[in-house]
């Protein structure tokens, strides 16, 4: 087991960056589907940054404050829409990282009742790479976001092997 | 501002996943540079699961502590280690989502001190896509991994325009 370097203290594992074809299509799935709050906005000439989070207040804060928290909490998911692509007939869509050139693989939302969880996706229109009932491994979902990245979809309290 | 779905009370933003060649390698790199702990190993036939994430319990947490908080908490990276790659010749490498096909862009660690922080990546060899004094935007730095993922190093307390 290493010991942490003492110059790190402080680090936090902020956010992950997804670039997205249509902020509207994205932030409906984020915010109304997933559950997530839009914490912040970044307007600049050629592109928009969206950054979202969970709220595990319960509601206590307010916007101000989770804002300010945009870069001292971990768990953000950063949305890059770089403008036009969401007009754009020529525009392929972007690359989830799971066929070739493969890389980046999910990312994963961890809930309470994982068989709910899915059953609302579903009933949402929201599409699967694997379902609960696809494979070994029933545990566990891919859900797709609107762009085709894989969202794993997992119980809070599963017990790895 | 939208309305949270109550159905989505305790999710969390649990993991982000990247597929690596050697996890020697990025296992240093996480653990020794970074200061992420390793809190949880998931050894399968074909691939390794390496989950890293930060303490923030100021080292009061026991090893077994923090594997308890696998899925209950934010902010972890699975590192996904499809055995073989690292000692095959063939094996092009993974793909880092910033050239094309595009999608995932990074990963981004929030740090007290990002002058000092990037001083120190630099003093360990770590290469970077953009260095704090390149560009335009001065308080942010790219670092790579030893896969070359983008890893944003920016301070936790910066003002978004």
């Amino acid at each position: 087991m290493s010991v942490r370097p003492p110059e790190t203290h402080g680090y936090r594992m902020n956010h992950t960056m997804l670039r997205v074809k249509d902020p509207k299509a994205s932030l409906h799935f984020y915010q109304e589907i997933l559950g997530m709050d839009l914490i912040a906005t970044s307007e600049n000439t050629d592109f928009t940054l969206y950054f979202l989070a969970y709220d595990h207040s319960e509601g206590k804060l307010t916007q101000e404050e989770k804002a300010a928290q945009r870069f001292t909490r971990e768990g953000i998911v950063e949305l890059t829409h770089n403008h036009g692509t969401e007009h754009d007939a020529n525009f392929a869509g972007y690359h989830n990282g799971n066929k070739d050139p493969r890389g980046f693989g999910h990312i994963a939302i961890t809930v309470p009742d994982v068989q709910a969880a899915c059953a609302r996706l579903e009933s949402l229109g929201v599409p699967f790479q694997k379902k609960l009932t696809d494979g070994k491994m029933k545990h566990i979902a891919f859900a797709l976001d609107p762009d085709g990245y894989w969202i794993e979809i997992l119980p809070n309290n599963f017990k790895l092997n």
